[in-house]
């Protein structure tokens, strides 16, 4: 493949290469890349912010995430914040820090990804900023939404006899990581390694191209449904319902045969010694909508195809509380992926 | 000095002690730190984007860039980018990657310095991301601002016989740096280095807190001009003329004569064997605006303070010309800094 290196181009040159074919598509997007600042144009909307920083080393391992799908993977888990918040994702910003590695055609790779991603989701790229970096690849992005006046989830609002819906299955995107790792170590070093994944490409998809829970979101307004309060699950199930309940001011009761699990992970979680319930609860990257909603919804949130009913939430008092298989209670704990702490 | 170890905090721990004491200002902030995103505001008026990426050794150097400054400068340099759209600063998102060499002290500091940015520009912090990172520190800031329908300006209106405009004085921060790194080599290992600045405080100042010409647009509010094109001078003049002349389609002349320069920057340049016109047109890191306006209007920005008229548009076809001081004729090369290109 033919290697071009980004000093060939300086950064202009680069940008002008990265964001040539952009067509805006949403009419929010006035202005995109190309001046100071974009310009967009929320006429009676709220405009939603939110931003993700993520690195080489720390967030990814280039061993075995296709540049492709990084880039799809990092626009993605920013839309998901904005549909967490009941909104729409219009625009994001795309900053790099690229180190020599990386060739032009690399970077181009990054950006197929996030464009493909943008077309799936309806997203313009308005902007970004790309830079020399001594070490790795360092990609920043900022996602800009829109939500309507009344209709903007918070984490704050669930209230108890509130049910606890979760969209998809959870675990499965920590146990792809989990065997990705594995086969790293198991051929290290050795060329054209080909490791055989049949029967767990769900695990991997569910890591590598995550996708976010648009489709929850429209099920959600077509039934008028607003839910009280709604998170994404990137950090675990019971690292999300932390928030949500601390935020509330209540507790909850999640019970384990309600947490959906698909087969692949719990397949792999024992092939691995896991707890699948801990994987589940814990796993982190799922991307799903965790979500509550008043009682006398039951009925309607029951149609919704995805979404699963998996506990209530309860007076503060009670605390976070796992009512497991055998009857028994045990507390939530956050072990959640925290990026920092060790 | 107390060391707290990240780690012991954690990320959710370190992002609450950063931003406990934030209380929003604006009207347009409704919701800031704390949920998926943030929630925002901005009836009958456009909103503007931009964001900056700033990574250690690439973009700063901390052995002569203290934390505080550091802080203040990130900030800073994204406001200018709105300015340089006729508009107003009003929201930020500030990402943090940050190795084990950081202490939560060193960050709080760090902070310290985005907050005072803050207050002296009346924007708010409205989220983030906070990530470990495994070598330095990698800054990533988006700045929010607003802007009137009809007087936002782009860089693509300047017009032939347009006066070109250029607010402060030129090439000081960039002989700040050149000064700083100076000092480093000389240094260089020596504890309790103190070298003497005397005499040189407004090059230091210029490079490690330089300020956004947030003045210069309220002026031309209060004399209702719009610029036909403006754009803030962070890679130099000469980059930033060319980008005005390419995207407007038109050429121009700049006397040389007629570049703001301060006395220090002149000292400086001849201590250093450079040629101070060549410093000022491609020094970088100025943030002061460049504007073009019509012909007419000459005597009304002729009253604002710190603006100099250094030039004037042409038709394309004259090409982007400096005259000289001895009246000779050259073409205007842009050498501006590139981050990417070596």
């Amino acid at each position: 493949m033919k290697r071009t290196e980004i000093s060939q181009l300086g950064e202009f040159g680069l940008i002008d290469r990265l964001t040539k074919n952009i067509e805006l598509k949403n009419k929010s997007s006035e202005k995109g890349v190309g001046d100071d600042a974009a310009v967009l144009s929320f006429e009676n909307k709220k405009t939603l912010v939110t931003t993700d920083l993520l690195l080489e080393g720390i967030h990814f391992d280039l061993i075995y995430v296709p540049l492709k799908h990084l880039g799809y993977k990092s626009a993605v888990v920013n839309f998901s914040d904005i549909y967490a918040m009941n909104g729409q994702p219009k625009q994001i910003t795309v900053s790099l820090g690229i180190s020599k590695r990386f060739s032009v055609e690399d970077i181009e790779i990054f950006y197929e990804g996030v464009y493909l991603a943008c077309q799936e989701y309806g997203v313009d790229v308005i902007g970004g900023d790309t830079s020399a970096s001594l070490t790795g690849l360092t990609i920043s992005i900022t996602c800009i939404g829109e939500g309507e006046e009344g209709k903007i989830v918070y984490r704050n609002g669930a209230k108890d006899t509130d049910l606890i819906c979760v969209s998809g299955d959870l675990g499965a995107a920590f146990m792809g990581l989990q065997l990705l790792e594995r086969e790293k170590v198991v051929y290290d070093g050795e060329k054209n390694f080909q490791p055989d994944f049949t029967g767990k490409e769900y695990l991997l998809e569910r890591q590598l191209k995550p996708e976010a829970r648009k489709d929850i979101v429209r099920f959600l307004s077509e039934e008028a449904i607003v839910p009280t309060s709604m998170i994404d699950i990137s950090d675990g199930l019971s690292s999300e319902l932390k928030h949500i309940c601390k935020q509330s001011g209540v507790g909850c009761r999640v019970f384990e045969e309600r947490v959906p699990i698909d087969y692949q992970t719990a397949m792999m979680a024992e092939q691995f010694n896991m707890n699948v319930t801990t994987v589940a609860l814990n796993g982190g990257e799922d991307y799903e909508l965790l979500f509550t909603i008043p009682l006398y919804l039951h009925e309607k949130v029951s149609k919704i195809k995805g979404v699963h009913v998996i506990g209530h939430i309860t007076k503060a008092d009670y605390g976070l509380l796992l009512e497991t298989r055998d009857g028994g209670e045990i507390e939530l704990k956050a072990q959640g992926w925290d990026s920092i702490k060790e």
